[in-house]
Formats: C-alpha cells, structure tokens, sequence
C-alpha cells in the first residue's frame, strides 16, 4: 500500500508518526487497537507509552511524550480501550503531559476528548489538536454516482465483526507488493487510525453517506486501486443503510466477501438468521449495479481463527468448491489466498 | 388521523396550535409549506401573518403574534421558503416580536435559528424555543429488529419528490374516515409540521437510521395502523441508505409505490434510468422480507398532476392493469383510491 498515505482533502487526516499510547491496561485484548497499528502502519508508530505500574505491551521502544517528539511523533494515539470506553482518571496526567511535549491526541473512543475538561483546556493553552476518529468531517457532499476513474475494491460481510478490515489491509498489502498502486481507504475508527486517515461511515449523517464513500475514493489514475474496508451488511437489521450508501458511493469493480464459518446467526441479535454467502454475493451485485453495472466478485474471505490447521484448510476448500470462486483466510495467507489476490485483480 | 397527535419519547414534538408566518412573499411557490399545513393541518392553525407589503395569503385569518397567542397559538411555524433557504433580514422583527409574544419559533429551513444572534438572544430572554425539525432527537438507539405491535404501511417511490408524504397523508385521512385507528408517521420537515412531531429521516446518522424509524413506530394495539412517510428510492444512487434504513426500522407490513408518469430520469442525476414500478416491488420486498417477512405491495400512487383528467384517468388504469394491483391518483380520488385504500387495508 502506499505509505505514507496522503488523505484527500475532505477527509479525515491524522498527524502521523505516532506514539501509542496503552495506559495501565493489564488485559492484551484491550489493547486490540495498539496492534494493529504496530502489525499495519509499524513505520507509522515511533513508540509505546504507559502509565501506573505494569501494562501489555506492543514490543516497541518505552519514550516519553518528549522523547517521542524529538523522534518526530506528531500524535499520542489512544490504543487501548476498557470497559465503558471511558478515558480513565489515572490517565489523564499522562495525556496532558503528550499535549506539554507538543503531540495532539487521537483518540477512537465514544466519549469526545473535547469533553473532558483537562484535555480541552491543555490542548488551548497549547495549541495542540484533540482529533475524536468518531468525528466525520465538517463538510460532506450528497453523492452525485458520477463514474470515478481508477479501480475500487469493497468488503463486504454476512455480518458484523468478522474480518472485513483484516480483509482489505491484507489485499492492500498483496496488491502493494505485486507492484500494484493500492490505497486502503478504511471507513471505521481503528482502520483510520493504520491508514492516517478516511471516513467514519457509521458516524456520517445519512443524506450524506452515499456523499462520503465518494469523498473517500477519489478519481484515481485508470490503473490505481482503492481496496475500501467495508461496514455492516446489507442484511443487518440495524446497519443495512451504512453497507448499502457505502456500497453506492464505492462503485466498486470488485467485491469480496467476508464470512466467519461457524455463525449462523446475526451477532447480537440471534432472532436473525445470517444469510448465506450465496445472497449476499447476489445482492450485492443487485444493489452495487446500481453505480457500478461491471460490479463482480472476486471471492470469499473466511475468517477461520477457532478452527485448528486442518479443519481450517478443509472449511476453505469446501467453500471454495461450493461457491465455485476462490475462497481463502487471509491470515492464514498461502496459494488460497494468492489465488483470492489473483481473481480480485482480474 | 388521530388529532391532535401524540408524539411517543424520542421523536420531535411540536407545540400545537401554530401561527403560520407567510413573510414578505408575492410567489404562491415559495409558501408551499404555509398551504400544506393548511390543507393538512388546518385544525391546528389559528391564523397567518404577514411582513413588509404584500404577501401571499393561506386564506386564514391575519393575526399579530399577541391575537394569535391569545387563540391558543403556542408557535409561530415559518411557513415559506425563498432562495438559499435563509431566513431574510425584513423578517427578524416580526419573529423576535412572536418570541416576545409568548410564541416559540418552528423552522425546517437549512439555517438553524440558534444561528441567528438576533433569535437566538430574543428566545433566550423571554424562555421561549428555537425548534429546527431538520434537527433530530439527541438520543437514538441503534435498531433491535424487534417486532412491534400494530400494523404499519409505508410509501415508497421510484424517485425523490413525486407524492410519498401527499400519498401517505391522504392514506392516513381515508383510513380514519373507515374508522380506522391511524397515525400519520412524518419523516420529512413538511411532515413533521403537520403532524406535530416525527423523525427527521435524513439527518439521522446512519449508524441510528433504521433505530430512528423503529422510534417513528413504536408498539401499538392490533387493529391501530402507522401511515408512514418514505423517503428518498432504495434505486437512488445518493439517498438509497435513508430508505433502505427507514424500510428495515419500518418493518411495514404494506407498501404502497409513488411513482409520477412520465419522469424517466432519476431528478438531478440524469445519468440514471428511473427504475420500473415492478422493480420498485420486487426490491422493496426482498428487502423489506428482512424485518417483516409478511411484507405486502397495497399499490400504486400515481401523480398525475401534470395531465389533465381524461388523460390521467387512461394512465390510472393502464398502470392498474398493466400491474394487476390497484392504482390510483390520491389528489384525483374517486373510485380507483378507494379500491387502493381497501387494497392496503387489506
């Protein structure tokens, strides 16, 4: 992928490097966010930062907020998260101290930096950005479906949380480094954190929402690709409208489709049935037709990490023989997933 | 319809009855808003005010804001439109004089009335409110997909801006007149004001978009029917994600397809072919199916208000048969809109 990516203007941009912030979190799951940004924009992160005694780590170099910044971090990110997705009390003298040292803050929690006093008042005094990932941008268009140049890539999922960011870093990646002009434009908090930038789709009034997926992948050169994390599904009771304008405003020329096997219900909301893989390939060209009439796909992406080697391996060539399109685990990578990188790019 | 209507919690409440403001306007066009609370709501305005010389007339009585305050009115509602959407310098002493008055102040203009200093101070000092119905409740929550009580109807449309709100009032009107226990549902800012309250659909954020309409309609005995206002096309390439929410947190049980002869073009975006009345259905079906798999098409509504009678009887009943479902002009009435409302009725 093109790194560093340079945001267009309209979206979101996050002053990168970064120090990465974990707080006093003891718990690694809550630090999800920490790695991925070491795992998917490592160059992008100078260092790590905690605070109170014993903390996870990400493995990176342990620097003060002004060690950090003469090491050219712009941000402290927030990479943790707790219960409540509250920032902790304990931190704030932490983060008043980055704000001192000359780092804004980026935060992807529920709760608005701007609403906590300390930080509010610090960053005035000194001059610093308090940037909420959750915030779209002021200034959104309503989607006008005019046909984009450059080619464009959508996830999409039978559900929620199930791989549709983890997807598209790693067909960014792959399409990178088969000398492939690729940008991961990413449409949720963490993914805009890795990619320094992009459009919080959930969060952008719905007038607009077909409006910002066209901000997020711009015109393009006729051989670029835009590899666009996806968000929700077109069958989820709650979210369909977000999949639906961001499937719209992408016009993508290829989609992929993500699956955790194993679910067969709506997460959160079992009185739901998931679809099957087949109905949301059918209705996804269905609706994507509707700005895109070359809309095709490219394949599956089976998130297969409760399984051991094995069973993972036949799950994959099972659905892939099924479905008659290639199918793979991009964790897992290997010819399945070559393959899966081969029939997206055409 | 059930007068005066009671909003449930959550949803945009209104205070009933209204003063309608005409300003300074000669251009009957721009004072559509002021006629349609007039045709719609007339029960809940007691009177009209002018400014400047000359104006347009919505044929009620002129009172200043102390006489209409005196009639019970409790907001001044700004009933006309100009260019650009602002509220004109010549109006700001008559407002400020229905602040003092007692009166609150409605708007569904794009400037918000907190954004004018002069307002904005004036409410302030005589503890009056500033209601902007483009702006909606602060506190919605995510859908359940959860089925409710009552029967719901929905308009749906092959565009923008060819009947949905016309058609479901008229809808509502004709099954109170059976006797049947209904509310009109508004989603729009035109709607909102004639019903006292509603949800404006398009500037929910999309994550909250189909829990907004599942606010809309909440809970209701049996027999009672919720008419509610479409919006946008689940075919438009801008606003598909405003209807494909609004339908999921809908859960309708009927729909009825607005659609106006002769359009062909999506309005605004040329580029695009509108979609058949029968592709209207079959999509809204199949995607209604998720949330209320009973999902049923009650008909058509046709606005033919650009032919004149024998024509639009022709087109009426080519496109009923042609269909083999009831298809009717509800401005036009007669027959074929009873055979529609027993249709939906069902």
């Amino acid at each position: 992928m093109n790194v560093p990516f340079v945001p267009t203007s309209g979206m979101l941009s996050l002053p990168q490097p970064y120090l990465l912030f974990l707080g006093d979190t003891k718990e690694p799951s809550y630090a999800k966010t920490a790695f991925g940004l070491r795992d998917w924009a490592g160059e992008a992160c100078v260092g790590e930062m905690v605070c109170g005694e014993g903390s996870v780590t990400a493995g990176l170099p342990r620097l003060t907020p002004a060690e950090a910044r003469s090491r050219g971090a712009r941000s402290l990110v927030i990479g943790v998260a707790n219960e409540g997705g509250v920032i902790a009390e304990s931190w704030l003298p932490s983060l008043v101290g980055a704000l001192e040292a000359g780092l804004d803050i980026v935060s992807g929690m529920h709760v608005r930096l701007r609403d906590i006093p300390a930080l509010a008042e610090a960053a005035d005094r000194h001059g610093r950005r308090l940037i909420d990932v959750r915030t779209p941008p002021a200034k959104l268009s309503v989607a006008t479906g005019r046909k984009r140049g450059g080619k464009r890539l959508l996830t999409v999922g039978t559900d929620c949380a199930l791989g549709k960011k983890y997807t598209a870093l790693a067909l960014a990646r792959a399409f990178a480094k088969r000398g492939v002009d690729a940008d991961f434009r990413a449409t949720g908090q963490t993914g805009i954190m890795i990619a320094g930038g992009g459009m919080p789709m959930d969060a952008v009034i719905s007038d607009f929402e077909a409006g910002a997926a066209e901000m997020l992948s711009p015109d393009a050169a006729p051989d670029h690709w835009d590899v666009i994390e996806g968000q929700g599904s077109l069958f989820h009771p709650a979210y369909a409208a977000v999949s639906l304008g961001l499937l719209h405003g992408s016009q993508p020329d290829v989609f992929v489709v993500c699956h955790r096997p194993g679910r067969t219900r709506v997460m959160g909301l079992e009185d739901f049935a998931l679809p099957s893989i087949e109905e949301v390939i059918e209705l996804t060209i269905r609706l994507g037709h509707r700005t895109n009439p070359a809309i095709r796909c490219g394949g599956v992406s089976l998130n297969t990490s409760s399984f051991d080697d094995v069973e993972a391996d036949q799950i994959i060539a099972r659905e892939g023989e099924k479905l008659g399109i290639p199918a793979a685990d991009p964790i897992r990578g290997g010819p399945a997933f070559d393959a899966l990188v081969t029939a997206c790019l055409g």
